[in-house]
């Protein structure tokens, strides 16, 4: 693989932001999450709760909002300049993907905003301002938990990965730090690992039924705060939703760990990472074949982290968006 | 120095147990306790505070009684049976020193027991029943703060270092694992760490004015554990509490951390330890003048740590006990 | 279940102390425990390797010796004094068990012993000699690998688990700290955790095929060190190893990993546990049929941990000893 | 403080990359850089040794260069595009600074390069191209002592922290994470955190006699390698390398270790750090009075900390470069 470089970027995102998730009982979202996880909750209205993670200094990284089904509703990418938010949604509108203007406010705690369906039918913002809140990073006698620091990225399945991939560096100007390729010619990209910001992903594409999010990925500092989410989690009768790891992937060289809420929404605890700031950086490719790519020291991921996953939303009727099954059938037999 | 063994022990103690700590301000002291580092609350009166660490499964560990001034009340050990308290009673009513029994429930929580004033002039316990508390070890929902897990030791101030190592060891069955001596002949124990149950001790002797209590020591999983409770307690305003560390111990190869609480007791934090169970295991000889015994990577402890104790009381007047100057003037030069 | 006391014990055990394996290649079992592990090579013979943890103070708590299959020679128990030696000895020989007597440097480092084949068919030896070696304790620039500290216990397979723990009990006043039971009537213990020292435990027993060797646990200071092992492993081509964990038992609460040696015996490596020395301390039973006892986070054990095992060797012969199937046929489901 | 915005950058940074410094023990400084603190060593020759950090895919970070005196050589900044190189020596040369142009491979493994004089006196090398080298990230096997992942940033000594605030941000684009300030009016800036990667610093000012280098700043992952580093140098009798820590900054949230290698250079292992991305994240004001900006537990710096520094050289003479005092006066108490 050759690995493109983006010439022409139509508007300069700066990294994953936050999320918006549809939930169906509130109460046990916040108990997850907020009694649990230890994640800081800045408001709650009556049908949403608007929650950040210890060092963030914005009003939110994740809201989760009362919905009468589990679904996605938006994934944010925080732009460079206000100038930005207009030429994104000059971009999608001249090529004639669904947009939708917020003005300020609409999202709570947010400046004007474009929503559009990506290519692949992704409900995807782009914004630049938000309030800020305080940052509990050095407020140590409030650390619950998990100790959750920061949304780090997100993770998507995609029919197509290979056209993710393009899409994505080509399109948008993220650039690749890891992939997976199938072996066989015309090798194909399986999965991208893709960063705006200096780590070593803000996006992640996984093959699979699409659109549809995988997880949402939060930054934990160390591998103690990992195991503490398990112990937690199991003492308060939540060890149901331990659906794989701990463990260490190949890929991100990532200690991770991922959990399914009450709403069978994925999320991971991350921790480990690396530098990507140099642009001449190499990806690094995997085949899809090793299994060390997923986990490093062996263990097989179970069949639901390779099929569940959540589905988005039409930014215009709300309602799910269709998914279509991969084009790849290369499905490495340890996600069988 | 030739170790001694304990030939004829008038009685078993199991292991050093609980502790009570007079305070001026139980609310203050419930803040640094309960909510900064994290000990469990079995039970509070009008004027006491019953404690227990995480994987403790007993009433108390740590009893703060309201009074006019800060004190230690009284240490107590566990004993082995029943029988073991009513001959401790004898053994000290034989030798003519103070000795107070105590009824059933009369300490709260605990069985009948025997208070005594010991030749060095500490006001000492011997117990053998408590009732049961849940312990916490697995709630790891309620983890908080430091996680401390168990009191592990005591450390007093002795003024006649020599005499109370030969007290434990040849009097009560102590097993000493380190101790420190001064170099010139005719050599002289300055400093002794004792133990019954199977970790490095149970009390240590200080070379200092006595009969005072230098700190109660407390166990902690792990490093983090250490370095959580300096980021929590700076965090929550009470950065004057650190008096000294974090940092290693040559002795015991404890990982500290000694706070001052609200009333100016001293409590270590303390992880590291080894196994002393094997009754041959030499005990480990430190010169008082190698500063390494008292921190490996080179430290100097703060004259407070050498200096500043708290008084104990008599059993019966519940007066403080008067303190007399120790018999070794050889400090070393890192502790003027 | 009523648990018994220790009325007469014919000789006082302190603790499990180390075990002897047979190995089919030397180099093989060099490279995993000294150059990977970390443990500590105190003497090499043409046909064994003697190891030691990093805190032991003792010539050795592993020998791996040359053999032309893999087995486990021997299990040894430090005993109180050497008087317990022949106590010991008396003891197995009235009863008509097997008995070898071993004069002072049979085994290379160690006093005299006697090595018995128990009532379970198991070969243990019992001593009170050993030569002392250089703790690193404080040697943390010789720190490797996953850092193992000491030997903790040892696992074995018993085909009477009822029976065992009553042997260890009663016969030679070990204290349970934890236990597993079948829950209907009568029930019947199915594991059983047994300490001296003051840990949870020194030997636990499982019930299966016995008498096999299920595993012997070492002792590690945190889970960092843990983690750090699959990492290291895995990085030098020895993923295999790996056969369960890292994880966390309700049961004792260990933080655990399990590996396979390069002869396929079975090791942990274990941090957590909790201080057992008060002889009232009640012992904690499990339903057999609680999840929650094995895997605490509710991941399921492979099958290979229930049913493989190392084959232990008659005192006399040297060779296998025979095996018979469980009394109990309630195998959890979990395990089959 | 208004904080400055890079309008118009004359070339643009990526981050700080390495750093070469003169030491006058290639084998002492051997020992304390690989076979204590863990670095790899990518090559060496005569006069020279090339190291890296665990996750580094680059041929150097540091180079220790035999010298007849401690300096430090030159500090080099990775630049976006090898335009970039070109356009920094035209800035340099248009403004009159003394630059050095270097050809391909005159520093061992690096493509072309320039060097600068830069307006504070400060040996700087702007480069694009380096050779790659393993990453030891994944090799999980070779991780030695205190695990340094990969240089971090540098500190430096500067006369007028006003100006060289001004000098990072107006003119080389640098954005200022946290800064230290002076009170009274006109407030002037004592130290500035300064970033073009998505972290706290790749370069930061103290006020102090300068030139001078202050500190070369590596990454690790965690805090339990910072406390390891400590053991393991007091163990192998480096205890004396130990200047300050480990603790907790209030600036930049870091838990920090400052060591003095064999040569008095200082450097610092440091984790924590949090994410920059966001181009409108406010920067930090602290006090220059405030004492938790330093250390957040409340211990002093040692007077070293405040006073001692590198010596930075001439990139035309290779001589030491003049020290002028610092504008202001102001040294906080605890400095003194």
């Amino acid at each position: 693989m050759e690995m493109s470089k983006a010439a022409n970027v139509p508007f300069q995102i700066v990294r994953t932001h936050h999320a918006e998730l549809r939930v169906r009982d509130l109460e046990a979202a916040r108990t997850f999450y907020v009694d649990l996880l230890g994640f800081v909750e800045t408001e709650r209205t009556a049908d949403a709760l608007y929650l950040r993670g210890l060092e963030e200094a914005y009003h939110h990284s994740l809201v989760l909002r009362l919905s009468d089904r589990a679904a996605c509703d938006h994934i944010a990418f925080k732009v460079a300049t206000p100038a930005d938010v207009e030429a994104a949604r000059a971009h999608f509108e001249a090529r004639g993907f669904p947009v939708r203007v917020l003005g300020s406010g609409e999202e709570l705690g947010q400046g004007g905003s474009v929503r559009v369906q990506d290519p692949m039918g992704f409900p995807m913002e782009f914004f630049y301002e938000m309030d800020n809140a305080e940052s509990h990073l050095r407020r140590f006698d409030r650390y619950r938990g998990a100790f959750p620091m920061r949304l780090d990225h997100v993770n998507i399945f995609v029919a197509d990965a290979q056209a993710a991939h393009e899409y994505y560096t080509d399109g948008l100007g993220f650039r690749c730090s890891e992939y997976t390729e199938t072996d066989r010619e015309p090798r194909r990209i399986w999965g991208s690992w893709l960063h705006r910001k200096d780590s070593v992903h803000d996006i992640a594409t996984t093959n699979g039924d699409g659109p549809r999010l995988h997880h949402l990925g939060f930054w934990v500092q160390d591998t103690a705060s990992v195991l503490r989410a398990c112990d937690i989690l199991a003492a308060a009768g939540f060890g149901d939703s331990i659906e794989r790891g701990p463990g260490r992937h190949g890929i991100s060289n990532a200690f991770f760990l991922y959990l399914r809420d009450p709403d069978r929404h994925r999320i991971e605890l991350y921790t480990g990472d690396y530098l990507t700031a140099d642009p001449d950086l190499a990806p690094l490719r995997w085949s899809v074949a090793d299994p060390k790519r997923g986990t490093f020291w062996g263990h097989k991921a179970p069949a639901s982290w390779f099929e569940e996953g959540t589905p988005v939303v039409s930014i215009l009727s709300g309602e799910n968006m269709p998914v279509r099954s991969p084009v790849l059938g290369d499905r490495p037999d340890f996600a069988t």
